[in-house]
């Protein structure tokens, strides 16, 4: 059976770095503060929220709530932006996506600081993340995928790794992130043909297309590691479940991330990380 | 043996469309116009500006030069830049690198407006290249490779497309346009393993390392296209050459573009074409 690549050891070791970074940073008389910015009152927003604010208090990171209502104007929203931007005291901002349709969500990404973008979604830590220049983050959940390799001693340098996925979200940036650390990195999508033997032809596997249980025992091959960024509702089951039919794979890899507890419990560890690694660059 | 994919009809049939819509923009009052921004008189440079002037006097593109000393200042630089930014007569923008060492290149890249960078060298235009969201434009010679393919009728769409390189210039432009038409991508470099089982495995071969033909017979396969993206200058052969050894891989693969005369002789093509774009959208 597959060793379970579980994600609180992994969010539990990146507070630790985190907690010391913080006390370094409260003796110069710097508060790491996160901003989250909510327009409206969405059921998922409020759940991340929980998660991250209590994150935040774990380490000592203080958390600025800025809530907008669904009807908020472009201008109020643009106006909260700018404020958290020029704010010295706010190091990192995560703004809730998707926002009401009234308002342009393009325009509101990229008027938010690369530097204060913590969660990776302006043009600037796109440009960040594809080129290795400039500021920005990566989105967190795609850095949360490399902080599981890193803590199960998996190193991607000269591995093939096959990303099933290609959003800006996750596919895209991990992509880059697995090239980053040397791995030969291929992309597969709707499109990719007999993507079976694409899979199995790899030594690591990112499952990121957003379908419950979409891959079973046929992707997958002995000594693969597979982490599954999936987090999907199965009405089948009545409850959460990821992109791989973890029944099945585990069965034949040697590790995988399970759902729920693999990459998504890693994911607030790595914003908080960046809310502090923005405080530490504010610093300098 | 392998049909020679040759550069000159796709830059002719390039240009054929390029001089259509020159025509077009004409009777609207508007000469589309490239400024070249030369700093030093570079071999290299020198050559490539003739070739880029050649191609837009043949299509009825203008072109402004603005030349400065390798003894110039930042601020220098910079002026000239904003001043074409600003020039609502100049539609692209191309800008030769690498600058002289005393001046900072990434402040010079990152000043050009994306809207105007041709040749795809600004942080915008690699969020562009990236997410497919902003403005900005794909480095020309990565875009040559699109043209090729789709000249001489190779669909990347469910194909294995495996790149090998990931410079900015072409190996992670070119492997993110390979990814939009639907190819599934794979990335080689320095760190990859088995090189040759991965070139082996795809459809279409990128070559992008930049070594004189570092690529032979034991890298290919029958029914493979060869996209050799190397220029090199050969000692030993006294003559240019690509990355791959062209009697090798002849006698193996259905297509491969030779060197001199394949990818090269497109990229001042598409340069053009993406000034005539520029300014299509500086009339809208």
């Amino acid at each position: 059976m597959a060793e379970l690549l579980k994600g609180k050891p992994v969010g539990d070791l990146l507070d630790e770095t985190t907690k010391i970074k913080v006390t370094m940073l409260k003796a110069k008389g710097i508060t790491p503060t996160l901003a989250i910015l909510r327009v409206g009152e969405r059921q998922d927003d409020l759940s991340y929220e929980r998660g991250a604010t209590k994150r935040c208090e774990k380490n000592g990171v203080a958390v600025v709530n800025k809530i907008l209502p669904d009807t908020c104007s472009q201008e109020e929203l643009m106006t909260a932006i700018k404020e958290l931007n020029e704010d010295d005291n706010v190091h990192g901002i995560l703004m809730f996506r998707p926002l009401p349709k009234t308002l342009d969500e393009k325009a509101a990404c990229n008027a938010i600081l690369p530097s204060k973008d913590v969660d990776g979604i302006t043009q600037g830590s796109m440009a960040y993340i594809y080129s290795g220049q400039g500021d920005g983050y990566a989105p967190c959940t795609s850095q949360a995928v490399m902080e599981i390799l890193k803590f199960y001693g998996i190193d991607p340098k000269g591995k093939k790794a096959t990303v099933v996925g290609r959003s800006l979200v996750i596919g895209k940036p991990v992509s880059m992130l697995l090239m980053n650390a040397n791995a030969t990195v291929t992309i597969c999508h709707s499109r990719t043909e007999n993507m079976e033997e694409v899979t199995q032809n790899a030594d690591i596997v990112v499952a990121a297309l957003g379908k419950a249980e979409m891959l079973g025992r046929e992707y997958f091959k002995e000594g693969q590691t597979v982490i599954d960024v999936g987090i999907n509702y199965s009405e089948e089951k009545q409850k959460l479940v990821g992109d791989v039919k973890l029944d099945e794979a585990e069965g034949v890899v040697s590790g995988i991330t399970p759902v729920p507890g693999g990459v998504g419990s890693v994911t607030t560890a790595v914003l908080v990380s960046h809310v502090v690694e923005a405080a530490q660059k504010s610093a300098l």
